[in-house]
């Protein structure tokens, strides 16, 4: 097979270029020169970026956008995302601007407990083994200190320990259920690690007392954090008086907050429907996470999850009218950090950090959650409205114009002429075919 | 509010860049340089980057690397993977490295229909609605033609659209649920200006037709494409003679298997386990999603709104043995494309495409979903044996060395000393304080 390889990681940077532009590419001089051409100038930068990860040729552009006018608890906010996505930054910047004039957003972090399990099998008497974790359980945690120093300093470590009997849904399946609360760090690290020397001893006390446990051993199968967090909550919420929406479409106040409010109580029953609604949700919050140097799978994995505790998957944001003021509110798992990971190691994740006032892990949770409910708000707004396609193609105009070639003249004529008509791919198609033939 | 700006998308990116780091940053100058300092020396390039999002001020970088060795359905691929999560792209690798010498993946699509919906309140009779539609079906669906011939002609369109009674849900609530086949494009925009005139036909032809509707007008409240796509399905799998697994940790391949098994049915009987099994899984997704320009907010909530569909949050993935040989196989959904969007317009998305052959859709949607499932063996196979943290914290000894600011001579040292020894920021720390001591 002259496409697989033997010891690839172990080449050099260069050579593993060589290789792989050689054997898939038609022509291996363009495809190593574009891989170059996104290299940082400045050589400790790049190297700094190749080591965040194992094989790395080069840097993937993403764009940072910048949402300027949020203002979260009285406090103002300009809010960096990195986002492919065209539309979404202007969304959010809309959404943040309407808000402002509004008293802006409010939240609040409800709970930061975070959850690992050691998963293992006992077969035997699980009374036996409920009293044998009972009177091991300080031994247990005893080997944790050694990590949780730290941690426990800075206001986290291990907040419970508990034995939970699952042999009803897998013959001999227990768990050691632990929650975490892990300060300022996301804590992926720290969790894992107490998981593991908790199992590794939890496993050895039994060998040395298989006596009393009637020779059935602990088999562990595996100690790892969960991304459900159910329980690491944060709230943002904006209210205004139903008067203070603007007419549009010849609608009142109250017309627009009745349509928000349908659009809201749809995402709610239907799940086709709660599904890109929280996706629009996750558009702001991703892009902030990705900003801030966190893991956007487990931000996601959390959060569609907990959409989907009830049984049904549903809208994780609310809306009502209340004595003729408007609620909107979003309520969802962050289990994220601004210490560790890449946040120290990530040129332009300590810039996002240094943007948004440095700040701890429950003010970051506030930030992102009210990206995603201005993201949102923004996106019903356009839905029960204009519908979704006339903002959105509009500011996909310029991706259109840059796939079909277009000249800067001819991108300028096109943004003028498509403030007053609607774009779509044929419609840009035949203006710069008549544009050219003028 | 100094912090809050009038006009600030209307700016240049000069001016934007002088506003945000005056207003918000200790040292405005390096703020300044550093968002330059990440600019592409071609400033033709660095525009189109720029055009790609509103407010753009620079670019995020993403590590790109690369796993070699994977053989999907007999045919060699090198994959592409954006992600900044260190351990990730090694264990792909050794999972593909694995499967290639037991016959690799194989993987088929089992659909691609995609769904939109026009979401619409009818106070009256669901008769005479399901009559109205059924009458006005063909000249609702005629408006789609304009946008529907090239997707024809590709082998897309509509697929059939169906007026579906939700009162019971909400009173007075209908939707038109269409499906759609969007060819080798993802189609957002296709669906979403497809429902979008169905909708505004629709209502028109009520409102032309009200004395039938006995004055009852069907009022729109929105009209989108849903993320939710349970029909849009690739399955990957592996297999190979339980024999053949290399004995580690002392266990026979059978032992091995049968660990592989248990992590498995753990995590489809146990939701904290199920969200962090998955999460592994959109490791690899999201890796090739984003190196091939594709949108990873809607795989995400794709996928994990699927994991859902039984009421249970579960296992995306299955294991088993029958005859003595392991099985391990992974179905997702994934609407993906691999023409429009950011597709043709990013070099190194065009560059990734390459590199798998210029794949279309559904070749990519296996080589994605292959990714997947790599990823969840690899990270199954570590729990089960070593731990997660073994491997996880020796890949991301580089960041911690680099976050301590060692040298390179001191990461040469550690690189070798860590070979033998338990990474952890602790031990990590200690090692540098010796060494700078000799």
């Amino acid at each position: 097979m002259d496409k697989g390889i033997e010891g690839f990681s172990k080449l050099t940077k260069a050579q593993k270029i060589e290789w792989i532009t050689r054997a898939h590419f038609k022509n291996p001089e363009d495809a190593k020169n574009l891989l170059l051409n996104y290299w940082n100038n400045d050589s400790d930068i790049q190297k700094k970026h190749d080591e965040f990860i194992e094989n790395s040729l080069t840097n993937f552009y993403m764009p940072l956008g910048v949402a300027p006018n949020f203002l979260i608890n009285g406090k103002p906010y300009t809010v960096p995302m990195v986002i492919e996505e065209s539309s979404v930054v202007a969304a959010a910047s809309n959404a943040a601007k309407f808000w402002l004039n509004r008293g802006g957003f409010k939240d609040e972090v409800l709970d930061t407990l975070k959850v690992g399990q050691v998963h293992f099998l006992f077969n035997g008497d699980p009374e036996i083994i409920h009293s044998f974790f009972k009177k091991n359980k300080p031994q247990v945690l005893e080997v944790t200190e050694e990590f949780s120093k730290n941690m426990i300093r800075r206001g986290g470590g291990i907040q419970n320990i508990k034995l939970i009997d699952k042999s009803h849904l897998i013959p001999n399946y227990f768990q050691l259920h632990v929650e975490f609360k892990t300060a300022d760090a996301m804590g992926a690290n720290f969790i894992n690690s107490c998981l593991e020397s908790i199992a590794s001893k939890f496993k050895e006390l039994a060998q040395n007392d298989s006596k009393y446990l009637k020779g059935e051993g602990v088999e562990v199968v595996m100690s790892i954090l969960s991304n459900y967090a159910p329980k690491c909550l944060v709230r943002a919420s904006v209210k205004c008086p139903v008067s203070d929406f603007i007419p549009e479409n010849g609608w009142t106040g109250n017309d627009f907050a009745k349509k928000i409010i349908q659009a809201v109580e749809i995402a709610k029953k239907e799940s086709y429907r709660a599904v890109t609604h929280n996706k629009g949700v996750m558009n702001g919050v991703d892009a902030v996470v990705l900003a801030t140097g966190n893991d956007f799978r487990a931000i996601e994995a959390g959060v569609h999850s907990f959409a989907s505790k009830s049984g049904q998957y549903t809208s994780l944001s609310n809306a009502f009218v209340k004595n003729d003021i408007f609620h909107m509110e979003l309520v969802i798992p962050l289990a994220i950090g601004t210490i560790g990971g890449l946040t120290r190691l990530h040129p332009m994740v300590k810039w996002s950090l240094e943007l948004l006032g440095n700040p701890d892990a429950k003010t970051l949770m506030k930030i992102i959650a009210v990206t995603g409910l201005a993201q949102n708000f923004a996106a019903l707004r356009s839905l029960v409205t204009s519908g979704i396609q006339k903002g959105h193609m509009k500011m996909h105009l310029l991706n259109i114009l840059n796939q079909m070639g277009a000249s800067e003249d001819h991108k300028k004529a096109a943004i003028i002429y498509f403030k007053k008509h609607i774009v779509s791919v044929k419609a840009v198609g035949e203006f710069l075919k008549k544009y050219s033939l003028k």
